[in-house]
């Protein structure tokens, strides 16, 4: 079983990601984590720290010459920041009073994180919660991505909706795979257009927007996940991934919430005679019958709630003082739907790759592989 | 940890849930169980079955007097309709050529089921597949609801859409809860005619439908969840839940879907100060901030796909043979989006009971109580 | 993964296991499980309960025509007393005063028990904490060790000391598993002789005994366990499922505590060349090393404590009125060593299937039969 | 839950430990994390490699200004010597025909882990089954100790037996813990100067020897673990924790094989009336009936093999020519058994907080404090 364990504050030291259950000779694509990395803090909208920074990963341990050894991978990520903030941030001894921050955010984890805990201090909650911990996520998932493509397995994606400009196009990923822009990940130039327009208006107004972002997974064959509890069904698993993505409130799969507007006869896909056994005409079911992959492409769409801080400032109280204030405004990001979407990526990755090793077991790559073949 | 571990097929002898780390001193309500699990089997365009079999749980363990031990909770449904099917189920010996099946079910477990587990007769995995499974969980879910309310916490909800009849209204459940119809669990009368019109031309035409289901939480306070790990999130757990019931293909919290198509300053709620600290006008949010309950109610909707066993039968291929065939039709709802809607609510109560008593710990129902009560 | 699930009171209606993760294919032979189970009834020293109580096992779910199904496989073990303890016992409603046990018995959970779930009567606690548990923990590892069986893997065992008639001979079980006695199940006839006399010797005084139970496992290849991560690690994961099995207060694996007392050269089994590789002359390591089956014998030794009630009866305190009196007797065995044998085995099967199928992964015998046969 | 994860090899840049489930709240001393390392890496018998490398422990997360903040802390120990070996273990590229080991060492995990993990070259093994990977879980263990200790738990130890040199006292550690020994972490000066004379004798010829260690748990309440399910035994629990620390082959508790000798009175601890209660005279059982601490100290012992690396060398198998020769000794230790009782005060420390932090739940230290208070 493959699992990750991430940890780092968002102005601390940088974040750390560690990957058990690898199996011992993965070839490590250094460079393919840093070109996520970097799609991740790319795209139309976003603010001024991502120019800056840009994020490289370093292994710390589990790979040597660049090859797995079936002990845990630990991705580093320094926060080229840190220095900054060391003074309010060490954790060897630091000043507190600095940077406080007490007008809770509306659609942070400030609220509900400083009852949890116990804190009169928001900073000590949001240097969590934030989602720079998605970068490490990230690097973790270009990990498994590389995994599941040495067994022909492919993940990717793209923007589908930014605010209301929604694609409703369905396409064929088995011929156009990473034919998106680069510019916010759609895959229509004059949807895109207009999306980058919608974005120039909420930037104008101080507002933020969100989007849908879809997920697609080919050459996986029949039956992952299982049927037999529902803890392991496919859809379930993978749903929670994708819902442990910051910012996202909604997943589907296949046809979705469209489903259940549609009658019996026009969801479920039928099977007909083909050569060496049977064929679909169409993937309704996004690839998952019954908690299965059905060796169809799996189709999840994740939904992005607009980014929670806006330069004008939403209404809020100060829990220091019980007064109105302004929420303040640390992040200036319009849109970061295609980070959504990289991080979608990412979580699919990690979450697909552990079921794929429960089931094939294996220490050695070549093991997983020639299992992999042997499955029907 | 409260988990709950599920066994039993369809058409076996009958259906098993194992409830852990439930704290000792729960008075279980036996008539409420089976109520629940009569609203089950029941909403217009169920089929001949549900009316037959009426269940009833035992507790084969964990309960002495009606109350909770602090060990593992047993509950038994028997399948009365098991002597009927003994000859080709009977774990002890029996003729499997008997109701063998091997024209695959689009939308069903068949044809993923007998890849991964080499099987000739798609009864073989259906028989765990079914949604029969579900009602065991109805049932351990009732236990973990009836665990909740002892906090004050309430989980209800209601059939949201039939097909395309869905209702728009937001309601005000800590006003109206449970007033919903019993013919199909809608709130609206006037849409629940339309409903039952949708449902009557569906089976006129041999055809099924789903529809969309919104669950609710009352009386839960802030912090349940975490922003610190991605895998402690509560809309990921819940999502998973829920995601994990038969037949849901899409799971939204709060404005869901809707969030990913407006403004930031149209879906985040803002803070006021109030007596005793803030509070919030709206609640676009579903009741979750980085990945914690914020205090206000929790609003989930999951998306039912339509039942893929239609009367008038899809084509498909024989698995034996590889020709064409009709696929069988061997259970005849029409429409069972209440009895997702009960199966969703018990799958929600499950995994909320289980996040609140890692954060409480404690053995026995008081220590629970009094701990929920001194959080923040 | 293969994970077991227990449930059920000690004079409730009966005792549950599910065994989650068997793939699909395996035979079971109910004969061997009851007859299993009535080893763990016998021995010498066992009191009256036993020989009336003759368990037999059901399987509930999982099962078809006495192959496995792939879903979790349910056994029941039914309390044949159980009618006479309805009346005090019942879920559904019974007269709890009946049977209140508040004296606390030394040895047993009792005391613990009360403090941490709130309980006035000890029969609150002992029920479940009663090594009746272990007998649905017999049948399922006997289930697993069926599945091993086809794997080439025998898991068997002996007892190897009762009270202070220990037997210090190294026994080569590859060539005589199973020539142990029925009486006690030791070795060496003439230490049973004196055995049996020290239990009656124990017996005549009121008084009980324990013993020392040394495991075998034959067949296994290396590489099972994980020297990678410290939560995988063979010895540890077995030395706590036999730490699990009531009243085992030790656990040791080769040489074990003797290791402790001896030079490096006496203890490390050094390698010398042979066909195709190759051998060892010594396995004083008990076929673990780093954490992993090393291809030898697996051996373990478990110590059992004396059963903690005594005939005569040990000092305590009435939890109700704070005064001296003598701990109750309900259960008269003298000697249990054979029974916590037949756990141990059963305990460490379940255990090792579990560890090997997260390394085979595959969801049908076959496939974990053709993925055994190919490992190194 | 707290859970560990660990990762790092022996000569690669250094060690992680990621520690989930802290509360927030707890001032971590880093001072005393410095100073266990150095107890673990000193000792009478231990070579040169240890008196070069001092460790210092850095934290990379989930602290801020000393304190915990409920988010993961990891702790990384840089391996200072990890210049000399870049050459041939850097993740980025390296030479990795530098430094091969393939005479398979007997006593490692060289031989099964080649077998697992498809390896010709024993480096690729060894580098993560070192010992060297206890030194983060002293540091994990260390903070976990302070959190226990804030709620009035101490765990300390000491070195029992070196060889055959034994100490077969009953110590009052309510009396006189710590007072042990710096040299070999022995309680009895004159045993202590054999066991150095042992040692001695061992070095001499170039041989090695274990021991045992004796742990100490004082201040824990009564009902932490579980007679109710298995896998919640705090004596299993305990037990994989200390048999998961390199070179343990057997673990016990309270007397352990000794009560295995005895008859039942001679072994369980009998209860007296006492103000506000009662008492026991004797700690036999070492603080655990029925899965549950007891009130009592906990006592646990570990047996230690001696260290595998013979300086004369042991007799194996060059797995590249199948030719006999020499185990090569990288590592120059006589004896670490000092070393291991620190690892096994962490190990014991890190599972214990686990146990402690699901019984109590909660986010912030004063949370655990009050709800560890109000137990029973």
């Amino acid at each position: 079983m493959i699992t990750l364990t991430t940890a780092g504050e968002s102005h601390g030291k940088g974040l750390v990601a560690v990957l058990e259950g690898l199996p011992a000779g993965l070839t490590v694509d250094m460079g393919a984590i840093n070109a996520r990395l970097a799609v991740r803090a790319s795209g139309y909208g976003r603010g001024a720290r991502q120019t800056i920074e840009r994020d490289e990963a370093e292994i710390l341990s589990g790979v040597r010459n660049r090859v797995t050894l079936g002990s845990p991978v630990t991705v580093f990520l320094c926060n080229r920041d840190y220095e900054n903030w060391e003074a309010c941030m060490a954790p060897e001894g630091c000043d507190v009073s600095v940077r406080k921050l007490t007008g809770v955010r509306p659609g942070h984890a400030d609220y509900a994180g400083m009852k949890k805990f116990g804190q009169s201090d928001a900073r000590n909650v949001l240097e969590r919660a934030s989602a720079r911990e998605t970068a490490v996520r990230v690097a973790a998932g270009e990990i498994c991505r590389q995994l599941l493509s040495v067994l022909g397995v492919s993940v990717s994606g793209y923007v589908r909706a930014v605010g209301a400009v929604e694609d409703g196009m369905e396409y064929d990923f088995s011929a156009i795979a990473g034919e998106r822009s680069a510019v916010l990940g759609m895959m229509d130039p004059a949807l895109e257009r207009k999306a980058c327009a919608f974005i120039d208006a909420c930037a104008a107004e101080g507002d933020t927007c969100g989007g849908i972002v879809e997920l697609r997974v080919l050459g996986l064959k029949a039956g992952f996940g299982s049927c037999m509890t529902y803890r392991e069904k496919l859809d379930a698993r993978l749903a929670a991934a994708l819902m442990s993505v910051q910012a996202v409130k909604g997943v589907e799969t296949g046809l979705g919430f469209g489903a259940a507007r549609r009658r019996g006869s026009e969801v479920h896909d039928e099977l007909f005679p083909a050569e060496g056994g049977c064929m679909r005409r169409t993937n309704r079911a996004g690839g998952i019958e019954g908690g299965m992959s059905n060796g169809e492409e799996l189709v999840f769409r994740a939904a992005m709630k607009p980014i929670p801080t806006l330069k004008r400032g939403l209404n809020t109280v100060d829990a220091a003082t019980g007064k109105p204030v302004r929420a303040a405004a640390e992040r200036s990001d319009v849109c970061a739907v295609l980070a959504c979407e990289t991080v979608c990526e990412a979580a699919l990755a990690i979450e697909l790759a552990s079921v794929v090793s429960e089931r094939l077991g294996g220490d050695t790559v070549e093991e997983l592989k020639s299992r992999y073949e042997a499955l029907a």
